[in-house]
């Protein structure tokens, strides 16, 4: 169906279960949809932008005190919003990373992480991930040595991941904070797969920074997201600008830096901010959804061949898994080849698999019903049977 | 009327005529309204994301066709979207500006190029306006001698705003490319309020980089833009990332480093890009909206005491207008003070004037028909003749 012009209506999410391991997090919720129809146009929220004319300060509608909320909700004093996690990032980056210093992530760090660190000129280095695909304190300590005495000073940043995006494994991010602090290095915590979806309590956790993302875990449109603090380090990174006309004398009062000014002056903001209820609300039944998640994973399991990739018991509900001596055996002598797979997913009403994957691949089970998990659950064993796997 | 939760339906482009100096460009179109109806969710677009893994490559939704589109729209040979205007000054500035560096911009430059120029590190250097509020050609060419003598070295940048955002006065850009040209400093055109409502052709003008807002001027929701260069720049501007795990050997492939990857993954791509036939066919009535717009500057110097601060004839519909010797003078002993004027406006269906501004202050006739236009000036009459001020 046409949506307008030549772009496709969109209908992914009203005929199938979509287990897109990216996706599950950033559907709308009605709310959102409601919003982002009022808020569409550009600068919609700034009908009563009045002094000192900063979005954060903006009272109708209220997202001066959505930002407060934000903040609490993060467990941290200070929170902005931003056009992206990675926009975050950078913002952290530019302040704390000059040309050359070494910054520590982990070898399953996303790649958006490199890119915030290169772009300030930066150097990455990596803290290895152990045998079951799991940062830990030990190695990062380790590593904060290595820099240490590769660099002649400390790296200049920590970015861990909570959960990462290759396993949806959890790391230790608190023994990883404790021991950072030990070495008086600043933690930048990537929520990406938390923040929204999860409880998450930065200060508890002891990092310096929250980064989280609208668009992946906060049922928000994109590019969206958040940057929170604590009051120590919001007077770096929040920094007003200090820069002055020098012919016109000119100097621009409140405005932040890394923010350059104003991130999200519309439809994503609003989105976020009528999401948000239910965001705060759903993070408090995060063991539901790992429960959900559990039926999907205990269906795999159940297919001789079929492997979990990521750690098991599973605490999140973005999966890697392994085919290749299941689903990828039928693909060698399938017509279909490698789409049976997919192929059959989609009539049976699945849909957020690349097409064609029958080896390893990610799913996210984030959001589905009991039912609709029971469903998937019995799609995966049936398609198993159909094509002679045993299951057991 | 409530949208949702604590949040109260926008309404204003519904009930009045909006001349909000800074919205008029960004409503939306209802093409737009129905794709991000469509795409709302977080990372709607990338249902058919395949190698190489990058927004500017998804062929459905036609995203890579529309980059395209958007080079050829602004004369120039590569285009990316961006989270708004100032990501694109960013990504400028962070590609050719060293710590230390001097970068021109104007004495009406926009705040954003300052926090850009500032978040690099650059130092910012003003070209003086003339007595008319015009930046020339002498003024740019001699202060790039003045920074190159002050400095020991040419500045890095110069940043050029087509029209400014504080007069909505046209400067002499294809002049200025020209000097700037014969003293090899690159040139960075700001079109926030050109591109997507008047012709722009950034090849022809001679720039370096072209920057756009999509909800400044594109009719698309917030935060949105365009980053377009020639073939030579866009291998430095677009590089893409040349970060490694240091331990895990991981590459990022074409991932572009001053974009952090992709930018705009759902709801503002989509808006932009439903909005963008009627965009490039609306900037070939240009001549029609000023004619428009004279209607009204013609109403209002009519009103005696009133002067326009802008450039007259008008070249474009964002105005700035001195009322001190009339409004100004009925708010003096009005019982509403300075809130008459605006109040006045309001019951007369006309909102985006600041409550009680009546001394210096902007409007935007962008989008109103010709009846609209009629209507508003006879409104401003109107006002003044109930107010005792002569109308000639």
């Amino acid at each position: 169906m046409r949506c307008t012009g030549d772009i496709e209506v969109r209908d992914l999410e009203e005929v199938a279960i979509n287990i897109d391991p990216i996706q599950a997090g950033g559907r709308l919720t009605a709310d959102a949809m409601k919003a982002i129809i009022a808020y569409g146009d550009g600068y919609s929220v700034c009908d009563n932008c009045r002094k000192p004319f900063r979005l954060d300060h903006i009272k109708k509608p209220p997202l001066d005190a959505f930002h407060h909320d934000l903040a609490r909700f993060v467990g941290m004093d200070e929170a902005r919003v931003m056009p992206g996690a990675r926009r975050g990032f950078q913002a952290v980056a530019d302040t704390y990373v000059e040309k050359g210093s070494p910054v520590l992530l982990t070898a399953l760090s996303h790649y958006t992480e490199f890119l915030a660190i290169e772009a300030a000129g930066g150097v990455p280095r990596e803290i290895p991930k152990d045998a079951k695909n799991i940062i830990t304190a030990d190695a990062a300590a380790s590593r904060i040595e290595d820099v240490t005495r590769e660099f002649g000073r400390p790296p200049a940043l920590l970015f861990i991941d909570h959960f990462d995006y290759q396993f949806g494994n959890e790391h230790q991010v608190r023994e990883i904070a404790r021991a950072a602090r030990a070495y008086d290095v600043k933690v930048m915590y990537n929520g990406a797969y938390t923040v929204g979806i999860m409880p998450v309590d930065g200060k508890e956790l002891g990092v310096d920074f929250v980064v989280g993302s609208g668009h992946k875990s906060m049922a928000s449109p994109a590019p969206s997201g958040l940057l929170a603090t604590t009051k120590e380090h919001a007077q770096e990174l929040f920094r007003t600008t200090q820069a002055k006309g020098d012919i016109t004398g000119r100097a621009f009062g409140v405005k932040e830096v890394e923010l350059l000014g104003c991130t999200l002056m519309g439809a994503t903001i609003m989105g976020m901010m009528a999401s948000f209820p239910h965001v705060r609300e759903r993070v408090n039944r995060w063991e539901e959804e790992l429960a959900n998640g559990k039926i999907v994973i205990d269906a795999l399991r159940s297919i001789e061949g079929t492997a979990i990739l990521s750690e098991y018991p599973r605490k999140h509900t973005l999966t890697r898994v392994d085919t290749r001596k299941s689903f990828d055996r039928v693909a060698e002598s399938h017509k279909k080849r490698g789409y049976f797979f997919t192929s059959a997913l989609s009539e049976k009403g699945i849909g957020g698999v690349i097409p064609g994957a029958t080896r390893v691949w990610k799913f996210n089970t984030y959001g589905l019903t009991k039912q609709q998990a029971e469903y998937l659950a019995s799609a995966f064993t049936g398609i198993a049977r159909e094509n002679g796997i045993p299951v057991s």
